[in-house]
């Protein structure tokens, strides 16, 4: 990793727009904008290193809203609110209901007069998730506009329907450091697959994420699943566009053997199909608890047939030279140890077991870049002083 | 507003004695006591937009004990606190139980060592949520004198059967801003009309601060509810009484037309009958779940005779000018959008929605003023300090 | 209590090896070790009497993980964390579950990214609490050690089945303020012992508690309970152990009465049988409910045979002068108070209730002594450097 002053450096050369918008969708910013985002987040990560306080506000609230759970998310959520000196409160609405226009543009003004960030989980609705970020965004756009707020907190993206942002940054930002840097991924294959897990209903924005994002430096993004186990038509159509501009390759297949083969990284990960997942979204408006039963065993049965979507070591052998690196968001359902069969042998997990807690742990300095670009214009200015000044984050 | 010296000026010129009380009741406080707080509010919110920190606690813990739902007055706690510096620590007691002596007394201390704030909402017992509140600053007292406790935390009423002091200072707080000046006030005729609500068992504390607080300023109340949904009779009392020493008027009437007529605001609001919420409260007591039910029969029944008591244009037609400040305490009950007949015309509300959120962004701002008067002996001195030393809240 | 300077002298006089180390057994510590501890809290304690801060975190996570209810210890656990900068975060799991070894791993490193302390209470299953403390303490090593984790959050035992630390601690402390210093305790005779009480289930980590650290200061401690009461055999053997090396002594009888003879302080406090706790354990990991009941009710049947446990006024007149020191842990089960019959009489209780605040009131302090010294390498250094920089908790 660079050392203070040439990331400092760095992040002042990129040309970025993201003061006052909201991080929802990674294709929604500049590839300057996503490299300064991972530059900042590599600042921020050196600065806790040389026990650098990165605190810049002396108060403030940062507004924690899921709506499915979580407990990795929420803890990198809290941790990087926390470094920057914010304070969580949760906003606890009981689960994943659809609330009226009226509701969202209320609560939106009513939790934000003193708060910075607002972060959001909703990855519960297919159509609904990132729609209702933009509604909240658009609420507190028109409180600024109206007087009502003072200023305008950033809405950070913790997964939707569409895209898990802050895990395909620090996906990437694992993969930068792994690599020896971004120019490194060029020609690079990462196999985006299906893999076979016991549960259902896992929601599709982490592969949709990963296609999104890693298209756009020069990498050949191999997805792969069963038939039937499509993703947003809209996201691929993102993917073939990245691929393209930036000379990478997207394609997708139905074998998981062929994604493998020669990939220098693979990422087996189980989803449930696009058209499951609208039918569900409709089953679940309509409170059908007959038709969701009916709608899960379906699924299970049908995820059965494809127990052979398994991250072995004989499928780990067809990557080059049998040593790509594995990646997973975690939890990751592991064969004999999570479940009786899983996304991933026991074996193959165990050996990039610190690898991916490594990937992991670059989400709550992402999500802290998210926050600071969002909410400062010389974000640049900002982090020179923090750096400057020096003050110690622990008194040692 | 007026600028941060002669705000500073003016909170030096009050007779205050609020250090070490708790704050439950308006009328508790002197009428120098509640400028005083009102003017701390403006000095915070002015602080906050010239990003002047307002934290003068280093640490601390503020207890946040909710014994009823709340989104809006659980942030606006939340805020308050967190702008002085303060941090929350939930106290989830499970709902609404009635303890017993030993155990509040046992409680409140145990919560309080290094605690400077607790805010409470305790609105579900006609008889109880006050009584409570005193119980717990007995308690910690008793604590203090005992040696037991360093420091006596300020009990913050954030809602009780007797008045919601909070709600009622934010929103005089916001007609002091929106007409220019408490004296402004004076003459000024403000209708607290009982509304219509598909729901049931809404507390009396809104319109019994309202009518316990504008009365002081020389204002024309005017009270108006159906037959048999009267307030608590000695809150009346307080409000004929302040409404003679202020030279305004206080009136009750059966006719929400009578009210409206010529007013230059409106507050139209669902609440419970007094009697019921007694009945009520002897039901939770006993736990007669049957009886719950046939009361909320009863009185579902009951309220469905007075669907017009809406605050539809029609009815705003009446007012000033067809011209009164509509104000609501949020959530209001909208017909045709949360409800199919509710307490306000959607058309009426969508007019003042921006109010009605400017009306509620003051409730942060008079809870962190309550706590500074209750905490510091010298109120002024503390804020000069901070004014003077003009730290950023974010650095910039 | 000492002043500033003499207890910095103190601190700095011990030797002391629990940097990096967790606070999970007091008999893991060395008598030094413990004396530093008393003398940290000490000082924490006079430097928030005299307004100094003690914040030496600018940043950073504590971890609140409470397997078991807590109202108390979690409010100790929160202050002492916000005491030295710290933000809680609860991590919520869903109660009492017996997690496979990978997901304690995972768990421990992905809330541990910018995590400074995790406090965990997990007093459930007899074996297990303790156990899971030191896995994650493993999974948190190995974490350094693979340089997942850029810092080694401490773990402090908030309770588990074997001893309650914290709660030992305070209670020494207090003692310690009480008698006038830790040698006056030498000779000093303690009876610690079972008492009624109508519930069932309590566990057995305050008396082990108590007897594994009030031997080590040559105190004469007599245990007491009924047949089948025991407690579990190796702490036993701690105690003696101690009570030889201390010059104190160590008996245990099946009288209350023989116990409170001339005692100088009686702890009388309901325990579940050892054997029982253990059959619960089963029953709990089968999660057989009917076997549950059954065995709740065989306890209670079995506990109400030993009703005259309890701590009554002719009781108290056995003991030194008829004026022991009564400690609890709280919340005590006091006769005709918080049930029939309990632990204690109504007048004995009330005679002492103060004294139990006060008890009470050292577990803040112990908790964040206990931070310090396993985060701080030179802790009197940093102590020393607070205090010298003065700087206020409260702008005053």
């Amino acid at each position: 990793m660079a050392d203070l002053n040439s990331l400092l450096k760095e992040i002042k050369g990129y040309k970025s727009k993201m003061h006052g918008k909201d991080f929802l969708l990674t294709w929604e910013k500049s590839l300057d904008e996503i490299k300064q985002i991972l530059a900042i987040a590599d600042l921020l990560k050196l600065m806790r290193e040389k026990n650098i306080s990165a605190r810049c506000f002396d108060s403030g609230i940062a507004v924690s809203l899921f709506r499915d759970n979580s407990t990795r998310t929420r803890f990198s959520f809290a941790s990087a609110c926390n470094l920057l000196g914010l304070a969580i409160q949760d906003l606890d609405e009981g689960k994943s209901q659809i609330a009226n226009g009226e509701t969202v543009r209320e609560t939106a003004n009513m939790i934000s007069f003193l708060s910075e960030v607002i972060g959001i989980r909703d990855d519960m609705f297919l159509g609904a998730g990132n729609t209702y970020m933009r509604e909240v965004g658009e609420a507190l756009d028109d409180g600024v506009r109206q007087g009502v707020l003072p200023q305008r907190p950033a809405v950070v993206n913790l997964q939707c329907d569409v895209d898990h942002p802050t895990q395909a940054m620090a996906d990437l930002g694992w993969l930068k450091e792994h690599f020896g840097g971004l120019d490194k991924l060029r020609g690079k294959k990462i196999a985006m697959t299906w893999a076979y897990s016991p549960s259902y209903g896992k929601p599709l924005s982490v592969p949709q994420g990963i296609i999104g994002l890693m298209t756009r430096f020069g990498m050949e993004v191999a997805l792969a699943h069963p038939e039937g186990y499509s993703l947003i038509p809209d996201v691929i159509d993102v993917a073939k566009k990245n691929a393209k501009e930036s000379g990478g390759k997207f394609s997708c297949s139905r074998s998981m053997e062929e994604a493998f083969k020669n990939a220098d990284i693979v990422y087996p990960k189980s989803w449930a199909p696009y058209e499951v997942m609208g039918r569900r979204t409709e089953l679940l408006r309509k409170k059908d608890h007959d038709g969701l039963k009916a709608l899960e065993k379906e699924c299970l049965a049908n995820n059965a047939k494809y127990k052979n979507w398994e991250c072995t070591e004989k499928m780990m052998k067809l990557t080059k030279k049998g040593k790509a690196l594995y990646m997973h968001c975690l939890p990751a359902d592991i064969t004999d140890v999570s479940c009786k069969a899983g996304e991933v042998a026991a074996s193959v997990f165990d050996r990039y077991r610190i690898e991916t807690y490594k990937e992991a742990g670059y989400k709550p300095y992402m999500i802290a870049a998210m926050i600071l670009t969002s909410r400062f214009k010389d974000v640049h200015g900002l982090l020179a002083r923090l750096v400057k000044q020096g003050k110690e984050r622990i008194i040692a």
